[in-house]
C-alpha cells in the first residue's frame, strides 16, 4: 500500500507485542498523518537505548553503565538477594515496593532443549555473588511455571553442592545461607471460584497459621 | 526505572495508539531483552518513512515520490474521483477491492471551531481537478459521522456553486458532475438489535427494491 517505505515500516511495526498486519498499518498511517515528530523522537529513542543500555555485569539488569542504580545504592539491604528470570519481575517487584534488597536476573530459565544450561542464565556469576558477599538470604522468585520452578530447584541444588565442596565455611562467613522460595496461592481479590484448581492446591497446601 | 534512556523510550512508546505507561514498558523491555536487531531496524524504519514518505501533489494520498502509485497508473479509471477524509480510508477501499478510479484525500474534515476550513482539507486542488480532468462521476465517501455528512454536503454545494459561476460548460465537458454519497446502512453480518437507531432508520429510509 501507498510506497515500499510505508511497507517496510508496516513491516518492521509487527516485532512490537500484539500488533498485526491491520493494526501495523493503522499505527504507520496514524504516525505519518499526526505524529511525525514523535515518529521521529521514538525513532531516536529506539536507537539510543538499543546503543546505550547494556547488562549490569553484578546482577545482569538493565542499566546505562557498568552497574545499575540498585546494585550501586548503598540504600539497598546487602543480605537480601532476590533471583528472578526477567528485568520485567525486576520492574515489578520495585513497583510493589515490598522489597528493599538486591536482584539477580537470570535472563530465563533453564531449558535444556533449547541449549539453555546454567551458563545461560548466570549461575557462575550468581554463585560467586554467594560466596563474596554478605547475602543472608536468597529468595527465589522464577515464575510460578513448570520451568520456573525447576530452576528454583536448580539453583537451591546448585547451591547445597558447591557449599558442601567447600566445606562449612565460604570466605569467611558461616553456611548455610537461608533459601526461600515467594509465596503462591490465590490472588488479592481473587473468587475462588475462578482460580485455577493448581494455584487453588498450592493455596490449600501452603496454608498460614493465623490463630 | 533502570535508567533515563529507558525512560525516554518508554515515554516515547506512548505516541503508539493504545500504549499506556505499563505496556510501554512491557514493550521496551521486550525489544531490549528480545530483540535489539528488530527495535534498530524499527528506528530505521521510522525514519525512512517520516523522511520520504510526504502527500502525493494530485490527491493528498502518501507517497514517496510527488504522484502516488494510484494516481500514476493508467489502469484506474479517471472518470470515477471518491473523496476521504484519510489515507487510511484509501487504504481500506483499495482493500475491499471494489474500487477501480482514483482518489481525493481531504486529510480531515470541516471543523470551523478548529480553525480547519475549505483551504485547509484541500477543496481548492480538488475543485480545480474536477474541473480540468474527465471525472464524470464524485463519490462523497466521507465518513458516516456529523462532521464527515456536513463535509460531504459542503463539497456538494461548493461544487454546485463554482458550475453556476463559470456557466454550463467548463473546460470544455458538459456539466453537471455526477455526484454520489456511498450507501449507510446496516452492516454485514450486523443483527439488527444490535445495530444503533440511527443506522436503521438510515437503512430504512434508503432501503432498495429488490422485485
Ligand atoms: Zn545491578
Ligand atoms: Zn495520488
Amino acid at each position: 500500500m501507498f510506497s515500499p517505505k510505508f511497507d517496510e515500516l508496516v513491516q518492521r511495526l509487527r516485532i512490537l507485542p500484539g500488533v498485526g498486519p491491520k493494526s501495523a498499518q493503522r499505527i504507520a498511517l496514524q504516525l505519518l498523518a499526526r505524529n511525525r515528530t514523535g515518529a521521529q523522537a521514538l525513532a531516536h529513542a529506539l536507537n539510543d537505548a538499543v546503543l546505550h543500555i547494556q547488562h549490569c555485569t553484578v546482577c545482569r539488569s538493565l542499566a546505562e553503565s557498568d552497574i545499575c542504580d540498585i546494585c550501586a545504592s548503598p540504600q539497598r539491604d546487602q543480605t537480601l538477594l532476590c533471583v528472578v528470570e526477567s528485568a520485567a519481575d525486576v520492574a515489578a517487584i520495585e513497583h510493589s515496593g515490598g522489597f528493599r534488597g538486591r536482584y539477580f536476573v537470570l535472563g530465563g530459565h533453564l531449558s535444556p532443549l533449547d541449549g539453555i544450561g546454567p551458563d545461560e542464565i548466570g549461575i557462575p556469576l550468581l554463585m560467586s555473588r554467594l560466596k563474596a558477599e554478605p547475602i543472608e538470604e536468597l529468595i527465589l522468585a522464577t515464575n510460578a511455571t513448570v520451568e520456573g520452578q525447576a530452576t528454583a530447584h536448580y539453583l537451591q541444588a546448585a547451591w547445597q553442592s558447591l557449599s558442601q565442596l567447600e566445606s562449612t565455611a565460604v570466605n569467611g562467613r558461616k553456611m548455610p545461607l537461608k533459601i526461600t522460595r515467594i509465596a503462591q496461592g490465590v490472588p488479592q481479590g481473587g473468587e475462588l471460584e475462578y482460580v485455577d484448581s493448581h494455584t487453588l492446591s498450592q493455596a490449600l497446601q501452603y496454608r498460614l497459621t493465623v490463630r
